[in-house]
């Protein structure tokens, strides 16, 4: 009632953000697609985005967050499991020592997520993501894990809703470890939700019928995966993407390289001090090959350190 | 503007559904579930509501649609495939004989199905549905497939929305099949379509990206499936579900054994005058198990000779 038009103009839909080429890169992008009449209009049924997770919308330092899930899941279940004590990668869990853990390479690592991602319904599983992301805490911020999403990238999310896109995320994370929280975080529900999934099978159990979890990846949305996963959930061509490292890249090629307006963002970590720095050489995230064909594809790259007015949101009481 | 509340309250949502029990057990349970305060409220977010395609959609006698399809496409391949003409299953459907095409058994389906829906982009095979569906015909009724929708359904889909409900398909069909056509047929987008998969794979061919649709089957949208389709693709369990055979029956059971409020529709195939007559004896759309099921269930049952007052919308010039 008491808005002008011109109170709506002056304020600022990405307040986190600090004025400059990048801003008005995104800003300018939307006012083109939505400008009925304009020869860049985007009927509001097209205007589809797609959103990394792991670094993209929240940190990923110093290990994914879904393995610091399962290392803490390890040590709550070690009393059930006493074979644990002298096999690795268990035993060099228990002794505190992640790297130890990651030490035993791919066969270690899938062990980890299949003895703490299978073996229980879903909605169990469910049930303790929800309690880890209550009571966990990172161990550079001391802060629970959904506290460390960007607060620039959430204000992108509600910039690009409130001009009518419909929002996803397609991340290489698994699909039920976003669920129970995401929505909460970023504004996107549950159906909105692409990633990494495990087999899982139906049972009726006299008349409670479950879902139950296997030690079996179904499918892997990283790479390559990307643009299929999108293409299998979503089904339509997105037409804004966003990441932060090589797993994006055909993400971002799939919704840049056609006709019409299409805009790729990539988050380049440049801020060890309010974040993480690190990029070509990091085991986590690596961005090396996306970083070089931004240019040239016309990719719009976030320096953290210079585009972002604050990184997190203020915490929570 | 001229309409007054009274107005409202008296037009019907649902004018081609005859009254009777079938049509109030529906308003009834949408009139619960929406008012707010009452014990059976469910919000907004959780409205999800899923429908099977074939025999709950549109029709699917005497053969699957996209079956239909495929032997059409046969045809339309034939003259770069000149091997075929001495070889089933596509001697038989070069001779008009498709029953002798299905006698072939699985592996000949299999291959009919294989042939015509991969070794192209999804592109390229998108535009051949779009095509069929414009040009194709209807054996009994001489009409475009996607006019033999049923009309109080599609009434049915739109007074869900309209209660804000979210509105999914959760088809044994391919999603790939059903994506071009059913937004404008049903109001549902491609990114709300549940359904059969085959492996897709990336390529990026210079500049230009493609997904490129493979014969190899990824996941089948269907019986103890649909409740793992529905877990993957959406997320929530729905509280609302409709089909019409024995390989929907995980998915009524999936939306109703649970607390709260719930429903459960079966479309019963009983008019063979206006449509086709069939149920447990029929080798398309089956309808035995979960016809069994439904009293004690309290799964509602439409009788379509009784309970519709139209099956099909008028036809479009
Ligand atoms: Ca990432
Ligand atoms: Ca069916």
């Amino acid at each position: 009632f008491w808005l002008s038009p011109l109170a709506c103009a002056q304020s600022d839909p990405l307040p986190s953000w600090n004025d400059g080429a990048t801003k008005s890169a995104i800003t300018e992008f939307i006012a083109r697609v939505t400008t009925e009449g304009g020869s860049n209009y985007v009927a509001p049924a097209e205007r589809i985005a797609v959103f990394d997770n792991d670094g993209t919308l929240w940190s990923e330092q110093p290990v994914y967050f879904q393995f610091a899930f399962a290392i803490d899941r390890v040590k709550a279940m070690a009393p059930e499991h006493p074979e644990w004590k002298d096999s690795e990668p268990f035993r060099s869990i228990f002794a505190g020592d992640v790297k130890g853990a990651l030490a035993s390479g791919k066969k270690g690592v899938a062990e980890i997520m299949a003895v703490t991602h299978a073996g229980m319904t879903t909605d169990a599983f469910a049930g303790t993501v929800r309690d880890w992301i209550a009571t966990a805490r990172h161990p550079k911020f001391a802060r629970p894990y959904d506290e460390l999403i960007y607060q620039p990238m959430v204000e992108l999310l509600a910039y690009l809703r409130a001009n009518g896109f419909k929002t996803f995320i397609v991340s290489g994370g698994g699909v039920e470890f976003m669920r129970p929280w995401v929505e909460n975080a970023y504004g996107i529900p549950p159906e909105q939700v692409v990633g990494t999934s495990g087999m899982v099978t139906y049972e009726l159990n006299g008349d409670k019928p479950v879902l139950k979890k296997e030690a079996k990846i179904e499918f892997i949305d990283d790479g390559p995966g990307k643009p299929v996963g999108i293409n299998r959930f979503i089904g339509r061509r997105p037409i804004f993407a966003a990441g932060n490292s090589d797993g994006d890249l055909q993400m971002l090629q799939w919704t840049t390289l056609n006709d019409g307006p299409r805009f790729a963002l990539i988050v380049h970590h440049t801020d060890a001090e309010r974040e993480f720095s690190y990029d070509r050489e990091s085991q986590v995230g690596k961005l090396d090959k996306a970083l070089d064909e931004a240019p040239g594809r016309g990719w719009t790259v976030v320096d953290m350190k210079s585009d972002w007015k604050t990184v997190y949101p203020a915490a929570k009481q």
